[in-house]
């Protein structure tokens, strides 16, 4: 082996710790990642890497775990505009008296644009490397994404009501249809269909979508059994719960991404764990919006693969996947009555693999494996609030904020550096969110 | 106004945003406040503070809203040394098997001073200037909150069985009482008795404490109604659920800091109000650990004092008051089936003036106002994460982290500086606490 002549690679991370996700709830100590390409090569002890690698790029981190990054699997991003806009309200008193006669005035490609850059500075700043997007104008959104190196699922939209994106059903698809084939086989950017939620989607809307996800292999990713208040109206409706709506229709299957969930039967999770359906759990919004409580121990029990979202910013009002994951692995253990449910390792799974897995991107990324992209976060758990350090993957799921995140890398390439955005102009980002906050008061009077 | 000589102040803090608490809700833009030896002497606008003052040094955080410092109402700030040492247990078995066995072996002044220094600078750094202290040897807590210049009320403990700072109920009170008298009159420490718990306090010592309590006008601080197992047992051992015992005991009065508090009905609550009982919600603690779920909407309702407290980092783990306000002021609004309880304004207000009212420090702190501490935190609202800015009191509570905090401030003495502790060696804390990790992971085998 010392013999050897030394291989080459772009990038070696060296890190204190990899917590690689894969295999679970393992921690390797003074470990190193090779990347080549974008493109993880090998993952072993830091002395080994330096003797077999010749790499272009070193970056020692001895006091900070090095994990993948995070999978927010659920927001709408373009909202982070929306901030606090309005807050410790009804849902529908929100909606109608604040956020849509807001969105009536501003929705478009400047509005899209502008929030979901922001959204990346933010994201990026948070060890998030991942989005499953869930708004309007996504060949806005996917341009967008790109632009910034930030890996994304974005929704192409189904609602049964004429908005700024499309008038018509047909409409709907046919714009659907060609965002999709305009960005297929992007390496970042992928697409989903994002049906806005079984009261809002006819029966003959979703039969479309189960017909192209089918044929396009796309997932559908949608609000549903968000509140109690949601499952009654579908039974008063159609006769049926969502769930069992959305299975006539042929859309049970691992295909779905089914966000927030907080209202199931032993009987409905049974079936999500028995047709790979992935739940995403939002339980910041599901606690501001006095939604209810997602099961997420009893989800786990049953096998059902679980992700977390930050859902979008104008509710919840972060995209703060730490934060996210922490009252996740909290929330979970007082809803089940029982400390042990949904350990830190499962949660930091749930926000990095659970999130790949529900995207269907799990093949790609999710985990530090060989062969993976390596998206990749640094986490300086050598500060005040991370010590003493008696274990990582505790420390980083109950004890890290997001500002403990120093380095990130999306496919390779370095996006945040010693907490530096790497080229992104934040000034400019901050003074364009200063004056949608002016027009956007002007609106409100 | 023009012609008057300017008054001499020692500090003048001039912020985009002054947030007093009190009046609640309100907002003052561009606004400063003057402090002189260490009192709040004037709150008012930026332009007739530069006119009426001659500050010996002016602060201005034009980007920045200033707060009063948070006060942490519950914490057991030497456990920061087991912050992670154990999780994802039963309550029994975390304590049985890992705390109180590692607790056996570290327990003493040293583990106690370097606990305490090591959670000052993590509070310091996240906008914390008050803590209410809930462990052993207060003698050596209250010499390192003052060598720190940080304000506590330290706890006089006493428990039914013996420890290392005490073997037997007269030695509880015999040192309860003369560390009272040693730190009588202190500007920034004061005293209050903690029993433990009312499952491990006799009757006999509870009527102890009130006797004292009533003489000193001490506050008694204690968990209870933290689990309904907690009120059964209660009930079986004495035929009352604990806040009834502690009533016949003479207990219940404005006095009392109720920690936890989930299982409570609503008698309780009302008896709760009537008598000023002021309720510390943990609500990361009660989350991790499964205890339940404290009704903050109805105590709001009611009209009960609330404060927020972190609890000990060995549970929770951190002491992070911005965290556990957000998480707070969510979980109040799923727990009440309400998205409207527990408001932002609110929920700002329990972390500040609700935690100084319960710990009888109200005149002193807990908002900007004059002739009060100027105890206070800077929270820069001009980064990514806190933009655009719609609404400060809901970005403060809702986006803001803790590493967004500045600047803090208690007595008027400067404490953090532009993110830096002032008179605090960073490196040497980490380093005592690197070697407590060894010497605990020692003790574990």
């Amino acid at each position: 082996m010392t013999d050897a002549i030394p291989q080459p690679c772009d990038l070696l991370i060296e890190a204190g710790w990899v917590v690689p996700v894969q295999p679970h709830g393992v921690v390797l100590e003074d470990h190193a990642v090779a990347v080549t390409d974008g493109v993880i090569v090998a993952v072993l002890p830091v002395a080994d890497a330096r003797a077999r690698f010749a790499a272009k790029h070193t970056v020692a981190r001895p006091h900070a775990a090095l994990i993948p990054g995070l999978v927010n699997a659920h927001t709408h991003n373009p909202m982070t505009l929306l901030r606090g806009v309005a807050d410790d309200l009804p849902l529908m008193e929100w909606l109608q008296g604040h956020i849509w006669p807001i969105e009536g005035e501003v929705i478009g490609p400047d509005f899209v644009a502008d929030g979901v850059s922001l959204a990346i500075a933010e994201m990026l700043r948070g060890g998030t490397t991942c989005a499953n997007e869930n708004y309007f104008f996504p060949d806005v959104q996917a341009a967008t994404y790109q632009r910034h190196g930030f890996r994304a699922r974005v929704g192409l939209p189904v609602i049964d009501f004429p908005t700024a994106w499309a008038k018509t059903d047909d409409e709907y698809f046919d714009r659907a249809i060609e965002v999709h084939d305009q960005w297929r086989g992007d390496a970042l950017v992928s697409m989903a269909f994002v049906p806005h939620a079984p009261y809002t989607v006819s029966d003959a809307n979703f039969e479309r979508i189960r017909m192209f996800s089918d044929q396009l292999d796309l997932p559908v990713h949608l609000h549903t059994h968000e509140t109690e208040h949601e499952v009654q109206e579908s039974q008063q409706k159609h006769g049926q719960r969502p769930l069992a709506r959305l299975d006539r229709l042929g859309l049970v299957n691992d295909r779905l991404i089914a966000v927030h969930m907080t209202a199931l039967t032993d009987t409905e999770i049974a079936l999500c764990a028995q047709r790979g359906v992935s739940v995403v759990h939002c339980p910041e919004s599901n606690l501001k919006l006095a939604s209810g409580f997602c099961p997420v121990g009893k989800l786990e029990q049953a096998g059902v693969n679980i992700a977390i979202g930050t859902d979008g910013a104008a509710s919840n009002n972060d995209l703060d996947m730490f934060g996210e994951t922490r009252t996740a692995a909290q929330l979970a253990k007082a809803v089940a009555g029982d400390a042990t449910v949904f350990s830190a390792a499962s949660a930091l799974r749930a926000a990095t693999l659970g999130g790949a897995r529900a995207m269907g991107l799990d093949d790609r990324i999710g985990s530090i494996e060989v062969g993976k992209q390596a998206d990749l976060a640094c986490v300086d758990l050598e500060q005040v609030e991370t010590q003493p350090l008696h274990h990582v993957v505790s420390q980083l799921v109950y004890a890290t904020g997001r500002h403990h995140v120093t380095d990130v890398w999306i496919g390779g390439k370095a996006k945040l550096r010693q907490r530096e955005l790497v080229d992104i102009d934040t000034a400019a980002l901050i003074a364009n969110a200063k004056q949608w906050r002016k027009r956007i008061a002007a609106i409100r009077g």
